[in-house]
């Protein structure tokens, strides 16, 4: 968001106001929101903690998560805030900080919306992996300007939304909430989003900076140990394309980057961040994450003046920041660096309007009188909203599809027998950060195959018992297996003080914050279910339901269909049915490589080209399904592709594709670039650009992939971003196969070299 | 090796007399020294390739391998060279040389001795695995002495010692050839070979460097994807001792570091080695490492003037090196350049006394007068050198013993059936880099059992057949078990052209260079044949003889007891079956920590604090035996141990071992610190101290463990290592159990701040 130079000046002249005390507040955001009100016989009231905490800083700077619902917070449906009543609980919570501000100074309000609004009644979006599979930053522009929406009635000042993770390390549980293992779709998405959500006048909080999907061990929050370049290639271009949006803040992440924590490290949060990336946002703290600097510098103190002198802004739930006064008295970090932080937090203020009608009306628009009356109210609606289901469509990945099996015939009456933990589980369908779905505001699989086959004979078990299992799979024509892994936190989860799930509670939930796993096989005894069934010889199509990526080389072998579905919403189940029944055509790619066994890790595509990549002596090469795997249900021929080249930033592929099959299908054109002259070790391959592509039954359509200037766009030697005269070969695929392959000369000759692969 | 000024101003006045192609050929180090004589009726003949390369260059800078025997070289016993046929050899090839060379400069002689030298007749040690488990330097530096004196009787100059490795993903096939996971006792360790080696005047070149353990996933070559702190804290110490000693030569490694390969990067091999560490002697290029540089440069010429410009001295097997002569003459490289890098052979080869006295004589003394001659020939005796023996009767590492089943009774006349693929085949006891061995010069396990147990029944199979397996165990008293892998090349292996073993050959060596494994469970039929022979209800003793750690969770649970041997060389299998017998105690360590499965890796125990450290939702937390983990058959008793503060340099630990058991037993006292204020993220545990103490049955044992200056030393937040002032947390271990811990501030009090635990 860009702030005006009008809200600037007013903020600077406000600031000059404020006491030590009251600015330190103002960088506050210690109270857990959901914690902060109370509701009896209808009424709200505000807590005597939230009062304390206001008149203890003279105010609020931000307070976090008013509305946030889901097991951990123990707020839902019945006990949480939707609607007319979170207009409700909001206006009293603003009245109460400007009257108990001296200078009346507004609360900004941040929630977590990292796939929707995670509020009672927030309207949902499939994880961000399964956005990823789409292949479509269109579509979650759409999507995500509804989210948005949402949030600027509720008075969400700053969303949450994780978009800056890279999927390195599939046993992060975390996996679930990123774009994917590429930087480059990472951007686009991260791109779609912040653009999306901002247009509604709602600042996006982009996270985490920087890093956390390098793991070690793909354990959550641990050490990223990579170095500059490593960093620069794989884990910035998200934040890049970000801050060239102004997004209005970015939340620093837990781990440190080669031994320096996000946290503590000015190098990342000023030199990159600021002056490198020209960002000119907030910084936020992730939860307690300055509270842990303890463990550096020995005290809170010390803690929040390294936090504040390396460039975090806003702290979140951390005792440190409370004693921000304290650290500017004892000259640990100097006062201009603290009005600096101010500033910008002030400045954010004006420019929301929050000064000047700080207030929600009963449409939800913004106004400068406070009330809570309900006479008018206009609920949201989230039904007349097809944005979500629209991406869910788009989600599935068909991976096999033996003797064309699938689609079934939507009027078929055969006995299907689904079968699986993911067929009939709406928070197993939904991911990590969700909060309680009314009923009629979600679809499983099991109501969608209901719903799409109503002819057929359909019967349902979790498959828990494998003896009922094998009874009811005895008895049909065909199973629809829905195997797969759980995010879900509505089954007796136990949570850390930061609200991720400890391991230990309920073993049925094996992915999401803190359930990072050493093994990628399906938990439980999902692999034992799937050999008894197969040994019945009846067809087997098998849906996976997910959250990371799981290994499944006997599943793949032993199934007719094999459709991989990352956790794909409330809608997802009536998606994966349509699809199941040609009524939505598949057209998702994988936007991470599923590896055979957790031994060969890593395995995304955009490998380094030293060593013998991915080879072992035990198994064969390469990953069991690639980035960009994925096919429809009619096979495209790619003909005549070329490479013309214009201008500078006017490079395109051009050529034809042709769908001689019986249905509409998909190609989502990908063209990858190789550095032959980069000077350093430059990857096997690198994603550029992306075009996703429909074509009709039958159709011939030509097609055009614009290549920017992205083509010589690296990070140089001078260790900038930069255009790097050389020789570069491309590479045009889809569903992994190899189209066309070229080099060209960048700033040397005008024309392509050689077309080497045609 | 120093450089003495009377050398370099010898060298530098013949520098002047060279042409630029004379220059250039000083640096060539082409040739494959195995394939440049032949021999016929006992004569023997320099090759026509080896005469052109010489007249081609006007000289030869160094030749590799005259001696190599193995596999790939197709070298052995009979046609290999070895004794007076070595001698023979060396003088006529530098006779050749030197007398072609119009400035007469002799040769110098490279030979691979990576556990002593790969040669026919080669006196060879434990891989350095094993020799990390000793926990023995000093064992090291005698046996070190040996090799040494047999190079030098040879004419080698430089002996290639893998000894800058770090262990840090198992999956690694060259594992074996690091000395552990710990930064520290790799860099005692390669101080001791090197200071041993170079006593008897031949170069060390020790590799590699850099990083080269780091890898992807555990694939050779692969990119190091680390930072500076990664790159000072784990994998230069080992470099920074060598350099300490002034080791004559550095290999270059084949990977890359975040995007630089080792070969083309001058910030690594020039202002780290040189300006950081004051290396002061040559940079060898490993086999064919400058060729691969084309796909950065395009072509021989470029990658030649790249490698050197960034610090090369020397090439090894590449087409590159000699082509730079015209990297000169293009300007692609200064000639200054080219001249510092000569002039370095030459001062070397001064001060080697090469100029001098460039021949052996009969004695294997050096001489200035060539000759063929054997009368009085006196051969090297390896018999006569028990160090190597010494060494491997402390490798093995004894991590279980129920109900205290060992030792066994040398005197049982039990029934005993020896089981297992690596109880009979004395190159499974080698590892990677062996030559063919003699009769007589080695012992496996089946043949020390049997010479140890004399009056048992010993039968044994290498359990290819469970049937033979089963029947043998069901008609015994007593399995051992002799489990795990193998690096042997002597069964059919196929070769890369830098000698790497490729998969897709001998299915049953699964470890060494160019052997990655995506699993590290036991190869092949193991562990059914395990599960199978557990099952009889007969006593097992399992002994693991190996390159890497494999995952044995099963098996340690089934096994009376368990001993892991890493490739404890030609007097293993002796060491091992007086070990189980008690007639050597059991003193080994891990050196590397052993993961439950390959999906927790890394399991280093050197971890950073942040994250939570191995804890996964679907297991254990922590490895299944951890660095350090190591038992004898006594049980000790660790008393009153403190920590005393003197003068700068002179903290120390004492304290008193007590062994009240039967049998004497081996402490290995570990000091371990943690950095409390660094303001960076330390590790949780970092090795500082080390001390192996032998306690004899029934003695208190008053012991002392310096800490020298190494408690403070850190790699600062100023990016050099540095005593930092601050506090330190200091932990005692052996056998992966704490046994005290304490705090001290360093250049802030005099007295330790706590005893925490006692």
């Amino acid at each position: 968001m860009k702030i005006s130079q009008a809200s600037k000046d007013r903020a600077q002249a406000l600031l000059g106001q404020l006491t030590l005390r009251e600015k330190a507040g103002q960088l506050n955001q210690r109270l857990l929101g959901f914690q902060c009100y109370d509701r009896s016989d209808g009424q709200f009231s505000l807590t005597r903690e939230f009062k304390q905490e206001v008149n203890r800083c003279g105010g609020l700077g931000v307070l976090y998560g008013l509305f946030r619902a889901d097991p951990w917070s123990g707020r839902g449906l019945a006990n949480g805030l939707a609607g007319a009543e979170a207009m409700q609980a909001y206006n009293l919570t603003q009245h109460y900080v400007i009257e108990h501000s001296r200078l009346r100074i507004p609360l900004l309000l941040s929630s977590e919306s990292p796939h929707g609004h995670q509020a009672a009644g927030g309207y949902l979006l499939p994880v961000n992996l399964a956005v990823g599979a789409t292949f479509n930053p269109e579509l979650l522009r759409r999507a995500g300007r509804i989210v948005g929406r949402q949030l600027a009635r509720q008075g969400v000042d700053l969303a949450l939304i994780s978009m800056l993770d890279i999927l390195r390390d599939p046993r992060w549980g975390r996996s679930e909430e990123c774009f994917g293992e590429d930087p480059y779709m990472a951007a686009c998405f991260a791109a779609a989003i912040t653009e999306a959500v901002e247009s509604e006048k709602v600042g996006v909080v982009a996270k985490h900076f920087c890093a956390q999907g390098e793991t070690t061990g793909g354990i959550n929050g641990s050490a990223a140990r990579i170095g500059d370049r490593e960093l620069h290639e794989i884990h910035l271009p998200a934040a890049v394309s970000c801050c060239q949006l102004q997004v209005t803040g970015i939340m620093a992440a837990y781990n440190e980057i080669d031994g320096a924590y996000c946290h503590a490290n000015p190098d990342l949060l000023i030199r990159i961040l600021r002056e490198e990336l020209g960002f000119d946002g907030l910084v936020m703290a992730d939860g307690e994450a300055i509270d842990r600097l303890d463990s550096l510098t020995g005290n809170s103190v010390r803690s929040a003046a390294l936090a504040l002198a390396s460039g975090v802004t806003v702290g979140l739930w951390d005792q440190a920041y409370t004693h921000l006064e304290e650290a500017v008295t004892q000259g640990l970090v100097r006062p201009a660096v603290l009005d600096a932080a101010v500033l910008r937090v002030l400045s954010l203020k004006y420019e929301l309007g929050l000064f000047d009608r700080p207030y929600l009306d009963a449409r939800g628009r913004r106004t400068d009188q406070f009330s809570t009356e309900l006479a008018d109210f206009h609920p949201f609606d989230p039904t007349a909203c097809p944005e979500s289901k629209a991406l869910s469509d788009q989600v599935p990945v068909l991976l096999k599809n033996q003797a064309d099996i699938l689609p079934l015939s939507p009027l078929t009456r055969q006995k299907i027998a689904v079968i699986g933990p993911d067929g009939d589980d709406i928070y197993r369908q939904l991911g990590d950060y969700s909060p309680e779905l009314a009923p009629g505001t979600y679809c499983t699989l099991l109501q969608g195959l209901r719903q799409v086959f109503a002819q057929a004979s359909i019967t349902f078990c979790d498959g828990q018992s494998q003896t009922e299992a094998l009874a009811l799979a005895q008895d049909s024509d065909l199973l629809i297996l829905a195997l797969g892994g759980s995010s879900s936190r509505f089954d007796g989860v136990e949570f850390a003080s930061n609200g991720a799930a400890q391991s230990g509670g309920n073993v049925m939930m094996d992915c999401g914050e803190g359930m990072d796993s050493s093994s990628l096989r399906l938990p439980g005894r999902q692999e034992a279910l799937f050999k008894a069934l197969h040994q019945l010889n009846k067809p087997v199509i098998t849906v996976i339901i997910a959250g990371r990526p799981y290994c499944l080389e006997e599943i793949a072998e032993g199934s007719d269909a094999l459709l991989y579905a990352f956790y794909p919403g409330p809608w997802g189940g009536l998606s994966i049915a349509q699809i199941l029944a040609g009524l939505v055509q598949p057209s998702g790619r994988l936007p991470v490589s599923l590896p055979r066994s957790v031994g060969m890790l890593p395995v995304y595509y955009n490998q380094k080209p030293s060593g013998r990549v991915m080879t072992y002596q035990d198994t064969q090469p390469g990953p069991l399904f690639a980035f960009g795997a994925g096919q429809g249900y009619s096979e495209l021929l790619y003909r005549d592709f070329r490479l013309r080249q214009g201008p500078a930033g006017t490079n395109h592929l051009e050529g034809v594709i042709i769908n001689q099959g019986k249905y509409k299908a998909c190609a989502v054109l990908q063209c990858y670039r190789r550095c032959l002259t980069a000077g350093f070790a430059a990857r096997t391959r690198e994603l550029i650009a992306c075009e996703k592509v429909w074509v009709q039954a039958g159709q011939s359509l030509p097609v055009r992939l614009d290549l920017g200037d992205r083509v010589s766009l690296v990070y140089s030697l001078r260790r900038r971003y930069e255009h790097a005269a050389g020789r570069y070969q491309l590479s045009l695929m889809d569903q992994d196969r190899l189209l066309w392959r070229g080099e060209l000369d960048i700033d040397q000759t005008a024309e392509p070299v050689a077309d080497l692969v045609q």
